[in-house]
């Protein structure tokens, strides 16, 4: 029979797990500090709560369940997999409308499942870590995410990433400016982004095939191109700031004061200097109205993590438009860098337990689990041996799991009322008074290196 | 468009989550002190990997996935929802069987989906919690599950539960000396174990019908009627050791042994005192193969948990025996049962931060980021009120959600290096200087009721 898990899904053993869960934990502990709260909805949604808001292409990625009983045979799908936490999360700001804050800012770290073809870093299951902040049209909620994001990632220990701003009304003004007819401006902006990838005469020539003529994309390549080769320094966003003003003339444009404006709110908090305006980021441009967030460190080509302002989704499942800003944190990816970087502290993976309680004999057993009992008391993690094996190979077994300590409780350590600890590291032992053994190996714990 | 969540399936709110988080926390603390390891599967299996392995009845509460793409319009499933945690397990043992330890001990927190027909308290998607420990036939296992499982509802407040054991060999033993024929044991046992709910007589004239005369039953009623109608004191196990014995005759029967050897090995740890004897427990006969195990409460009609010890499902993928044993605890009863009793610690719900920063004007809404920044490094939950509205309607949302305290920094607070704190539960407020803000709202909380 196969033992393999589905297609383009994983199995997560328990090493992952603690890898995992260590980020989780640190996501989940910094956005309760901001004040999000955490919300869970189903892995199954009814099938016509998810149709039609993916685009064609999303439509074709979502699983879909089958009809129950005597409709099973007709094959027809009535339910269907969480293909996001946004859609959802629209459905609950409806649903719930009552008994939610007028600002509701909630995380919601959950699997969602899309039937893409598997590829190396894309699965079929995996996790979202969004916040979403509803209700509020104030650039707080935008800086606010920032910090909460720098945090996260700070937390866990990246000091080389960047938060890239752009705005969508930014976008517009500067591509109405150059001429270019609004039809045009999501694919002239999907080659724009590409910019500093694959170079200005490729993304040039892209432009102009769009655009039927090179004309009217002259001057605005010209400035992407400007803004490409601004030194990444502390003076760069008022020199993008710059260069921007005078590219759309004197009139203050409203999307780049909001940009500035997210730059002042973000000066004392942790997203302080992490912040670059980039008016070449564009993000899937349908989906958002506002704001345009992402996250990026030098070895990624992807990001770690982005987000945006959007006005129009939650008012689908409400009947009226609600202001809504939300910033989603790639999990597997930021798992992946902190893979190859090494980023896990020592203590996350690796040790299933702090000691190992042996069983001398048979009739020795129940003072084993008696020990464990006190030792799990003193908040030690204990595995007990759970045959009456020889010593040797029981000594063998908690080595090979790498567990630090072993106890042994023969009848010389039984007639004098003591317990030897054997530590596997050093090989050392030491006979222990019963009553201070868990002090001992606490200690022996805090001291290691 | 509709907002429920799909049929039989649940939201959870903020406070819904708090306090299923406060449970999970418990569960996962003491499963790793107890030396189990984490291990998490896709909620998405083969269907192959599924079907067959739950009985009739079990096929058709199976959730199939319809194949994708150009398959689609066959109607035909490749893929299932999770349907339990033992069978991914199970695979999981063969599929990874070079990687984990001889002893493969694993806890699995994640839901399972049966389309089951939903009702007050069965939902289609829910929680299982369990453990399992795979390669050893020690009764060393039962024991550590027995004291695991005492220890999780102990530390979460229950002082009131039982731990009923039996052994799968001491039913047929009984039901054989019995005189009744093999093929009649399963529904007889279903009727015995009905004993203590619906009355001897009901009982007696079911196991008659089952048995076509009454004569073969008498005995064994005798025995349960007996043995239901004991004192539920400490001398309690002895007694039906006893009885059990006497019926059984002579030759001491190893499931016996094994029970007892259970209360000793458990003696000394949480389990003690806890675990009864109960040989009219059943659960589902067709699974287990030795103990059995279920955890009651005298408020809930169902158990909180339970489980035993399995020896051929493991090695279905695997294709050689193992010997395995498990105990699944039941989130949704505990969670039930916790809030009918009322057993949350006030600080599980009800608060989703411990202050607001309030927004003076538009100008100082810098400030008040940068204050929150300060807040949240002494680790306080801090919630930015996202607008510059009038202070009496910043203050009245803080109170609405329930925030202990408020800062607020206008123009003289700002001048004097000041913030005023208020405590909206006493009404009472004070201007604290900035730089102490922290360790005065953290003292305040601390020292709350």
């Amino acid at each position: 029979m196969a033992t393999q898990p589905a297609r383009g899904m994983r199995d997560f053993l328990p090493d992952d797990i603690r890898r995992r869960e260590h980020v989780v934990r640190v996501i989940r502990d910094v956005y309760d500090r901001y004040g999000f709260e955490p919300l869970e909805t189903p892995a199954v949604e009814n099938i016509e709560t998810l149709l039609g808001k993916y685009g064609d292409e999303g439509n074709k990625l979502i699983f879909k369940i089958l009809k129950r009983g005597e409709h099973e045979a007709t094959g027809q799908a009535d339910l269907a997999l969480r293909y996001d936490l946004t859609v959802p999360l629209a459905r609950v700001a409806a649903e719930y409308q009552a008994e939610l804050p007028k600002f509701f800012k909630r995380y919601q770290i959950q699997p969602v499942w899309r039937a893409d073809r598997p590829a190396r870093g894309r699965f079929r299951e995996f996790y979202q870590c969004d916040i979403d902040a509803i209700g509020s049209t104030s650039l707080v909620v935008e800086a606010e995410m920032c910090a909460a994001a720098s945090d996260v990632l700070t937390t866990l220990g990246f000091n080389d990433f960047t938060i890239r701003l752009n705005h969508r009304g930014l976008l517009a003004a500067l591509l109405r400016r150059a001429g270019i007819p609004e039809a045009k401006h999501g694919p002239v902006l999907v080659e724009l982004d590409k910019l500093d990838k694959v170079g200005e005469g490729i993304v040039r020539a892209a432009v102009a095939e769009l655009l039927g003529s090179a004309a009217p994309s002259e001057e605005i390549m010209a400035l992407f191109v400007r803004l490409t080769a601004l030194p990444g320094d502390a003076s760069r966003n008022d020199k993008v700031f710059g260069e921007l003003r005078t590219f759309l003339g004197d009139q203050e444009n409203q999307a780049v004061s909001d940009l500035a404006a997210i730059l002042r709110l973000s000066a004392s908090t942790s997203a302080a200097g992490r912040a670059r305006i980039d008016p070449s980021l564009a993000r899937g441009l349908s989906y958002y109205t506002g704001t345009i967030m992402e996250i990026s460190v030098p070895d990624l080509a992807g990001s770690l993590g982005g987000g945006g302002r959007y006005d129009n989704l939650i008012g689908l499942f409400l009947g009226k438009e609600v202001p809504a800003c939300g910033f989603s944190l790639g999990l597997e990816r930021i798992l992946v860098v902190m893979d190859e970087r090494k980023m896990f502290p020592a203590s996350v993976v690796g040790r299933n337990a702090d000691v190992m309680v042996t069983i001398w004999d048979h009739a020795a057993a129940p003072d084993s689990l008696a020990l464990a009992a006190d030792l799990r008391r003193g908040r030690l993690r204990v595995d007990v041996y759970p045959e009456a094996d020889k010593l040797g190979k029981q000594l063998k077994y908690a080595s090979g799991r790498s567990i630090p300590f072993v106890t042994v409780v023969g009848d010389d350590e039984k007639a004098a009322g003591t317990v030897t600890v054997k530590d596997l590291r050093s090989g050392g032992q030491q006979a222990i008074a019963r009553v201070s053994v868990t002090e001992y190996i606490r200690q022996k714990l805090d001291n290691a290196p």
